[in-house]
């Protein structure tokens, strides 16, 4: 019996709304559908933003119905705020994350809030969520969390504070992002176990961007302190505004290689995986894709641990 | 007082024999010395070779006698047999790599010999060196010694076997090579391990390579594991003949970012290493350069280590 990892791919989302255009919502649902195919336990699909701020977010409300038909697959959508969370639960989604950036600067540029601001925020959330008739669980997202492109270095005194502050806001779950791509696996190391000194096992995920190429490098150093929930997106859409040519989100492929040669099952057939890839080509045809497993070829060695068991 | 680890570039040596076209020596003598200025401790620059079978090697003598000048750098370059040995004995190497391919059939496709003969081939190129007036260190090197695209999975025994064989041989030190980049960080710490176990400190460096994206998180498990010595290449450099498409060795760039990120030390200057990559382009303006660090720019949250020592 080999150890579960839960991945959860955010293309649809984060690797979306760094688009220079907008993926045809048809396209959308399909390749979230060819996702799911392949197994993926977890699916970020959309953002309830305003739509003249990200217009690739747009559809969320139409997509997110269409997704929670899918069978056996979470459906989490970002919410910013009660607005955005309310319109969530009546799209039906399972779970959404919040995020609140841990970095003031980001903070302010992001959400036009505070850190305890938005932490109050979530409390308002939560609140609201545990007050209807369908469970919908919340995460709280600490975002520019491992350091920050307008505040530079991220002190985890401060990670730690707004962590604390979700956990007592009554999120499900913590997750902790590196937002801009610039933690390294010591770090990774330090403020994942700061971080669960503080509030134990509720915190559960890593959202990795792969910016400086140290992505699977961090995911490594999580996985060692017992993080088994990571972000990624497939052909590591996404970017980084900050960092013109770089790539995105941790690459959902090569995630998935790394973990099952390691041996840890995650429900993920790559070579379905791999094959969705050519739907987000077709829907975003200019955009650039990332991953070495997809370009080298599954080699023959590759003994994933899921299917072994399964 | 920060820990060291050794950086030895590769990309003069495994990046060019498999560029398509070939680099002139004049500019490789410029890309040697730009790299070597970054602060760079040790340059595998050549391989003794038929010109015939890797003509981008035609030129090593010359590059290692020009190399030799550089001040304050470690002078390396590949010796296949006793006839490589000696070429790079008078051309005045400070060290040869000597390489065995853990793997019958990466052994009988690359060298012609079992792991056995090559073995034996290293105990006489040994035994020749130490009968020279001049000190040259002699590195054995076990390469797909974490898969094979021939035979496959490479059992860690036969590793250990081929280890303990060079150190019988009487080498400086072995390294491994994950020559086709199949590695993963679990077998990485695994053979790590019971190689140090069968020989101690003579096992000294990791050869790896980005093949599927877990160049770094392999490096990452190395380091943990006391590896203190890594091979990797400018620009990523090399790609892989059984992979079209994948990138090459380990990219300088972000593995010096890491490991200065991470608190060691390493010497280099990643700015003066990454304006090295003007000069690789300017020799060869068809190859993909890899690398995230150099596309996104060090961000102003990098402390090297190195430089903070100094």
């Amino acid at each position: 019996m080999s150890e579960t990892v839960t991945v959860c791919e955010v293309g649809p989302r984060d690797g979306l709304q760094m688009a220079k255009t907008i993926m045809p919502t048809a396209v959308k649902a399909r390749w979230i559908a060819a996702i799911a195919a392949a197994g993926v336990p977890e699916i970020e699909v959309g953002s309830f933003v305003p739509p003249k701020l990200i217009p690739q977010m747009a559809d969320t409300a139409e997509i997110v119905r269409e997704a929670v038909r899918l069978p056996g697959v979470q459906i989490v959508a970002l919410a910013p705020n009660l607005r955005g969370a309310q319109n969530a639960y009546e799209a039906g989604a399972h779970r959404i994350s919040v995020p609140v950036s841990v970095s003031e600067g980001h903070s302010r540029a992001n959400l036009n809030r505070t850190p305890a601001e938005q932490v109050a925020e979530v409390a308002r959330v939560v609140a609201w969520v545990r007050a209807q008739p369908r469970a919908m669980q919340v995460e709280g997202a600490c975002s520019t969390a491992f350091g920050c492109s307008i505040d530079g270095v991220v002190p985890t005194a401060a990670v730690v504070r707004v962590a604390s502050g979700l956990a007592e806001a009554g999120v499900d779950s913590v997750g902790l992002a590196d937002t801009v791509g610039y933690g390294h696996p010591a770090q990774i190391k330090d403020v994942v176990r700061a971080v669960r000194a503080a509030i134990g096992p509720r915190l559960e995920g890593l959202h990795l961007h792969d910016t400086m190429g140290l992505g699977l490098a961090n995911a490594l150093a999580g996985l060692e302190e017992g993080i088994r929930s990571f972000d990624s997106a497939l052909a590591g859409l996404g970017g980084c505004p900050f960092a013109p040519g770089a790539s995105g989100n941790i690459v959902t492929e090569d995630l998935v290689f790394m973990l099952e040669s390691m041996g840890f099952s995650t429900g993920i057939d790559l070579e379905k995986l791999i094959a969705a890839r050519a739907i987000l080509h077709a829907g975003l045809p200019a955009e650039p894709m990332h991953g070495n497993v997809p370009k080298a070829g599954i080699p023959r060695t590759y003994h994933p641990a899921g299917r072994a068991a399964a």
